[in-house]
């Protein structure tokens, strides 16, 4: 054990492959940004290069369903189920280098430095790297995740109908790829012994509090809902203004209005990031606008309260305009607020304290969600794991989500109850906040850090695994 | 001349013609209304459609080079231009059956009337299809009826280059389809005696009025401007609401000014019916929002006066945003108020009056435009035709406008003047003042007498033309 604890990840080389997988494969035109897109042909490259890395460390790889890559270095013990270390490599349309990136190449290097060590692990240790987390592409964010932890048939099938702009199913766009596999994308059968994610902060806390590595103990709430605006089509030089029922400026009025709640009340945060309007015509008053709002806040409680208070301020501005549009709220996604197992947020701090010796550390919750989130759910929360319900038909809209989230509405919440996994998060700073942005930065020595703790955080657990402290 | 007079148009034939048409190419989905996109397949059909009728009642067809049909009845004169009737026959994404259709059809109709009484006009009588009147597929209302007025070669080549939202382009789209021609689109080179455009009014004034005809004395100014709206990408989840430079808000408060200033002024019509978001992703704050503005008043100066009081409102929201975000007026398309020529404005209300007996119809300006302003323009308004001026790329936009108007900004605005051709236009009622909509309804008599009205001025300018009154 002593000489796990001596165990270093080599920063260098995971920094080298960090900037050279992102130049190679989606690298953001006049900028150092990022664009990879889900299951792009950018995605297929770096996936391939992935899988190929993986292998030369003395691992097998599964492809799952929804395209999950495992990659599992096998361990002593022949009934344990892996210790997982994952991510996501696809981005945002203009995104960086470390969201998701980082969490990925940071477990490769996990795999690598206990392999070039020879090192015996106790139980099998795996990477993940999870498909379409950002959703930017496919709308639905953390979908794959998603959907494996949801162990349910029908999100399986609704997910590989949802399509991209262009009209591409998700099935399709797997299939493309060469990453459709066969492995079951379900908990209950591809099972986890526990889940640790090292990803950017994407906020500005450790940095304001001059930590090196947040604890993260759970996530906020956060809650979708796609708004449509209905008004009437005319002709823009002839329809006085007067008897108009513009779609677009009830639409413009609302967007407006979230963000001045989200202010006034500061309850939260909420963000109209997709607007379509079906017409596109210079000379048309715009007939039907859809946007979607996003809402996050550090618990159910406080996501429902911020919403109560955007319908009564939507239903107002209808009042205004006279009656003259109409809108209704098409559907929506959600993940609730989430809390972190105890064995993984202890194994976190003491891999930070103990093994690394860092005093800079705190405690903290995530704002962004992130395919741990999806994990660590239903272990804590019976009746709040976000399932898939019926998919209501948007004839209009470029954007189709096929999920809505059952908090409230489940007739028999307990069916979905179960425990799906032990999780918990480590956290590296973000320069000035800023992320799903290509100025996105967190320094090498921060990287590396973060990589430090996942490996230590890793041992760790395993090492309490194998003396049965944990079962 | 007086056989002549008694000459009646077939309002069963041309009522037929509109709707068996519009049922066989372009019907909307779901509606009885209209999609018939410029340069589409549908589109493609009726223009063969129209061809081939035209051919049946003598005539013979040019295509020009943007794609204009020009199909002419001989005359007994060798050296006169023809006699011109025309409109277009794309559509809307979701339009009526009547914008522009009529005006095709019911030239159809005037030259079927004059084969089949085996009429000898002076002046040669010709029927023409502009390509891309609405602008709805390829940004630029009136396009090619305003390249073959400006007689501008780089006119030309930069409507070629106008790309639709899949990225095809204005020239690609002409050669797909067979529509490619090689006569000169040119107004000096392929020029009319004169020009008559029957259409919907498109508003409520006629049947607010409780007349039957409108005898249109010119159109309403107009002017578009494209706006980009700059802001910085940031995670929807962890970005401060205080410290966000949102695009989407910045730019729905605009669009929001936009119509309440034109409310407020009453100087005039103002409407956006295009907004484009560039990164569309739900966790992601808008960077960049782009959306034109329509404005549409009776004059140019009143047009200069709205968009100054909307350019004062959009500067406040900058500062009240405490310019977190920008923005930049990207380019800009318009059509100066044009007043028609006397002598068509003379024929079309003697036609009404005296050949037809009408009594309900009353002298009036368009509030749109149509192919007929931008033909009417440079014969009354030196210096005011709109003109191709240099490129700006807009490298986020689906949407790229090139028409910039040059009523203040060319250098040297009498090298654009000449003399077009002499205009002027029919308008029947739109019931309800409604267009630009798939319940768009004209009546069939209202449809019948409109084309009368169209025929028999027709007539009466040849006679004119023919004794000389007229040259």
């Amino acid at each position: 054990m002593a000489l796990y604890r001596k165990l270093r990840i080599n920063g260098d080389r995971l920094n080298h492959t960090i900037q050279s997988t992102c130049t190679s494969w989606g690298l953001l035109a006049n900028s150092t940004g990022m664009r990879r897109l889900a299951l792009s042909q950018e995605d297929k490259e770096v996936r391939d290069w992935l899988v190929e890395q993986c292998k030369a460390v003395g691992c097998d790889v599964k492809v799952d369903q929804m395209g999950n890559i495992f990659a599992t270095r096998p361990g002593q013990s022949k009934d344990k189920r892996p210790i997982a270390m994952g991510s996501h490599l696809d981005t945002q349309p203009a995104g960086g280098r470390y969201d998701g990136i980082l969490g990925v190449t940071a477990a490769l290097e996990v795999l690598r430095t206990l392999h070039e060590n020879d090192i015996q692990t106790h139980c099998p240790i795996s990477l993940i790297d999870w498909t379409n987390e950002e959703g930017a592409r496919f709308p639905g964010a953390m979908m794959c995740s998603g959907v494996w932890s949801t162990k349910s048939a029908t999100g399986l099938e609704a997910c590989y109908a949802i399509k991209d702009a262009d009209g591409i199913s998700m099935k399709k766009a797997l299939e493309h790829i060469g990453y459709l596999g066969d492995t079951p994308c379900d908990c209950r059968e591809n099972g986890l012994e526990c889940y640790f994610e090292l990803h950017i902060e994407q906020g500005p806390k450790l940095e304001a509090a001059g930590k090196r590595v947040g604890v993260v103990t759970g996530v906020q709430a956060m809650k979708w809902y796609a708004i449509r605006v209905s008004g009437v089509e005319g002709h823009s030089g002839t329809t006085p203004m007067n008897t108009r029922s513009d779609a677009l400026v009830t639409a413009s009025l609302m967007i407006a209005a979230v963000r001045d709640i989200a202010m006034s009340t500061r309850l939260g945060f909420a963000t109209v990031g997709v607007i379509t309007n079906d017409t596109q015509s210079q000379a048309t008053i715009p007939s039907g606008v859809e946007f979607i709002i996003d809402v996050r806040c550090s618990t159910d409680k406080i996501v429902e309260d911020l919403y109560l208070a955007i319908f009564i301020s939507l239903d107002k501005i209808v009042q205004q305009e006279n009656n003259s549009t109409r809108y209704r709220v098409v559907r929506t996604w959600g993940l609730p607020e989430s809390t972190f197992h105890d064995d993984c947020i202890g194994v976190v701090r003491s891999a930070a304290v103990d093994e690394v010796g860092l005093t800079e550390i705190m405690d903290m919750t995530s704002n962004a969600g992130h395919d741990a989130s999806v994990r660590a759910i239903s272990l804590h929360h019976i009746s709040r794991a976000p399932i898939f319900t019926s998919r209501e038909h948007v004839s209009c809209s470029r954007y189709s989500l096929h999920f809505l989230k059952g908090t409230v509405h489940v007739a028999n919440p307990l069916k979905w109850a179960s425990k799906v996994v032990k999780t918990s998060m480590i956290f590296v700073p973000s320069e000035g906040g800023i992320s799903h942005n290509p100025s996105e930065y967190t320094s090498p020595e921060d990287c590396a850090l973060g990589a430090q703790v996942l490996l230590q955080a890793v041992i760790r657990y395993d090492e309490v695994v194998k003396s049965g402290e944990i079962s």
